[in-house]
């Protein structure tokens, strides 16, 4: 059965933190508050999990399973879709997360591309995803392009070019990039049941304005209120309120990166704003400095009074 | 006496190519032709001289001295600016070439990043720009930002913090980076009499979505006519149209560089174009393979059929 | 217990290719031949298992622990050492494979840099490598320096300094790299029980000028023969001898990497001259194109008559 | 008339700070003291001037001119040798340099690739050095490869394949890079009359083993003298010796790095180290803050007592 195509990926993602105990074991309790905050106060109706955002490199495959399934389970009724992140270095690994998924009947995968062993050119990288997807035919499909941290330079678009004769279950891409030519090739050449979806929070905005169908990341764990608002802006063409709001979170984002704005800081962030107990990341990701993620959040609240 | 500033720079303005003879020197006569070309047939108003179009690395002092003075010349009445580059390796020579463009009454400079000898940091690059300005201070300055080819991968927003109390005469940025948080800091922390001018000729309508004020390129040697519909449509609100536009040149720009689009195909495919006798370019960069241009030629007349 | 320290690792280890079905599954027979080989043919008496060679960042942790486990066996009185390489990207993995290693009895573990999310400086990467060391403290511990590859581009100087007092098993770099100041400074600065191995095989009579203990590389499967020869005539004073040799290495390498001496070149060129049955590598490996293994064969062949 | 063979470029060759007065102005008085130093405190007997270390992408082509006629006059039965740097990025310039070279009878003239436009591959390079050359066809040339400052990563010795018949006066090449393949393969590959001369200096040791036939580097101005030894040492076979010495070397320049070992740091250094008044570097190098270069001379004193 190939996957329904009347169930478009669109609006916020939001590329989730795995909660970890302050042992820095998974702690699958906070998942149901997570999902219930995305939802009630930052108005988040999708998921993509065990991403990078979600550590997934630093999680056993037994982890990322067990993480997969409550995810899914919890977001049951709540969330409109759960795209769960399988790519990982080893096609075994891949496939068996990929089984998993489908099993624990996720809405969607996704895949990066391996970076020890780094695709030479789309046609290698396009036999490695089409082996990943191979294992759960059905299984709606995203390729996520995450250049800068993989050192894997294929333009996304030679990527997708001819991808579902390979993969008939592809839907699209996370475009995790800042080379808008590629994205935008990748959105006009893009059949009607694909989702073109922008990974680079802090400019959204260009991407909306070529054509982008969504946003995938991790900032939309706590500022998707405001980037909701910045969507809706867009879409009925106010774009002087759509870039204020932008502006407004390039203020507190390079804010952050001028105190050195990693993936421990970005979780401790997520705590202090969200009130939830994320815990700390797992090495090689360093936990926050204590005062990092509080001023970021005072900063946080002095730019967005209202929320 | 400081510069006027009610002569904003806005829209369009082509980085023109300098023409050479066959035999590889500098050929004056084609200037007035050229920037009739560029006024009557692209709709553009202003030029970039003597940047990285222009090959000015690869020119002498006085070759640059000499172009900059056509230039100047002969767009007398018909442009509406002239921006002379002055950026070199050596800041002797950078200050020689804005004394001489004081003389010759050029509206503005650009200077680029030294990249031989890379500064380090924002201060050493400002300590630089401010040297060159002082020789004219009264001249407009911009700086000119093109990391991936200089290396200085300096955030243009933390050059232009402060700058105008080292430079006066500051009055901007020409943009040519993919990174467009740094540009949109740039937009939004900018006083009204600066222009934050975008250079990635590719994506142009991501930048205006991010409130930038023009566009500077070699491609509006060509294509100035098609982006000028671009821009309109943009301040229109008609985005669907705006970005049909981007579409086609992201078509034919991308088609270029399967064929390997560097500065040679490109100064030959605007001899192709404008029917202008440009020239080889000057070592190191090589002359265009003599099909290349013109399949790129007939690449562009496929997707701007009516122009 | 500590580890005893008069087991020095010095002179060649062949880092070794995983032996793969023609279905791509791990074939374990080959093994017992691949280490008669070694020892009988190329004079080798230790290997490195699991490494980048042996595709281990495509392996499933199980196929790691089945692969080591054979190795470890097979060499029992043959080899002289096996260390058994068993970093990853997660931690928690290579935990795991870290007690196994020390369950089945390998000489010794080794561990490169994670490169998903890259240590920013020495002492991140010194936690890491201190939690892994930490669940098997007797076991003989190097840290494998793969800098090209992983990203992390830490001096090996910087993660050895003070790294005995967190790891007190420590015992050695495999440095592939090619600072060789920094390869210097680990040298100069090594207490006499550790060993500085270098890893880029086209230049290792360089690391032995520099004082370097021995050599750990993929080349060293088919020339170790040859090496062999070039390090006796290093330690004999016979420089003139030693640097021939090295030039036909040179010679030979510098053929294959015209050609494109990928991983799946290798290791096709290495059931070439050996007569094993490697089988091809996973995805995203590509498989080597049918006359390259043999036209490099055929170079090798030319240039080493003799054997 | 060809230039003569028998004038073969070997040993130790500095390459010299340029000095300026304290306003920035090129200084022709340190000149003489300066060669002096070098021959009688350093055994220094050959420079290679308006090179990097002499900061020549920042001086005028007229005070390169004024200072390479300096330099060569002053040099006379002296020094065995003075190679003027003519390279830059615009072919005009190293022509009219290289012309001039001819006039004032330097030794040798080297070029460096041009690095704003970087040549894509060696073909490119080559006829770009070969118009260079072809203005003074007798005067021995040397082709400079910096790759990591110039980003043109071009093997050297695709450079030197077949450069004789494009160059007839080529005689060799400084080689300031890692990559010790392609350094061995310049050595193994070179007719008798070129040099292959090595230029990254905290590892000459390395380039010697590989068969380099003699050293072109900033830290020569000071370290020459032990330098010197290290040479006499390794060409006695007193491998161990050679390495003290290398090592003492590593250690000091690994202490100047950790402070930021920059050429204005360096040129304070040799200021300090030797008496002569070079100077502050020009923008866009910094001045060296006062305390590092002292410290560092300290450090010096305290690892070479003797000298």
């Amino acid at each position: 059965m190939a996957p329904s195509v009347d169930k478009m990926l669109t609006g916020l993602i939001a590329a989730t933190f795995t909660p970890f105990t302050r042992e820095g074991e998974i702690n699958l309790v906070e998942i149901g508050p997570y999902i219930d905050y995305l939802t009630e106060k930052q108005g988040v109706r999708n998921i993509f999990v065990n991403g990078t955002t979600g550590e997934s490199m630093s999680l056993s495959v037994t982890e990322r399973k067990i993480l997969a399934e409550e995810w899914c389970q919890k977001a049951k009724g709540k969330m409109d879709q759960v795209i769960v992140h399988v790519g990982c270095m080893s096609l075994k690994d891949a496939q068996e997360l990929t089984r998993h998924a489908a099993q624990i009947r996720a809405d969607a995968i996704a895949v990066i591309a391996p970076s020890f062993f780094k695709p030479s050119n789309a046609d290698v990288l396009k036999s490695f995803l089409k082996e990943v997807a191979s294992v759960a035919p059905s299984l709606p499909f995203y390729y996520y392009h995450l250049p800068a941290i993989t050192g894997v330079n294929v333009p996304a678009k030679d990527v997708l070019d001819g991808i579902e004769k390979l993969i008939p279950s592809f839907r699209g891409v996370k475009f995790s990039g800042s080379d808008l030519m590629d994205f935008g090739r990748c959105v006009s050449d893009s059949p009607p049941h694909w989702s073109v979806l922008y990974g680079v929070d802090e400019q959204l905005l260009a991407a909306l304005a070529m054509g982008g169908h969504g946003a995938v990341g991790s900032t939309y764990n706590y500022v998707g209120c405001h980037v909701n608002k910045l969507i809706s802006a867009f879409e009925n063409g106010d774009l002087v309120q759509a870039r204020t709001i932008q502006f407004k979170i390039q203020e507190l984002l390079s804010y952050a990166m001028k105190l050195g704005f990693d993936l421990g800081v970005n979780k401790q962030l997520m705590s202090e704003l969200s009130g939830l107990c994320l815990g700390p990341p797992r090495l090689p990701v360093m936990p926050c400095p204590p005062d990092h993620a509080q001023s970021i959040a005072w900063k946080y609240h002095s730019i967005f009074p209202e929320c």
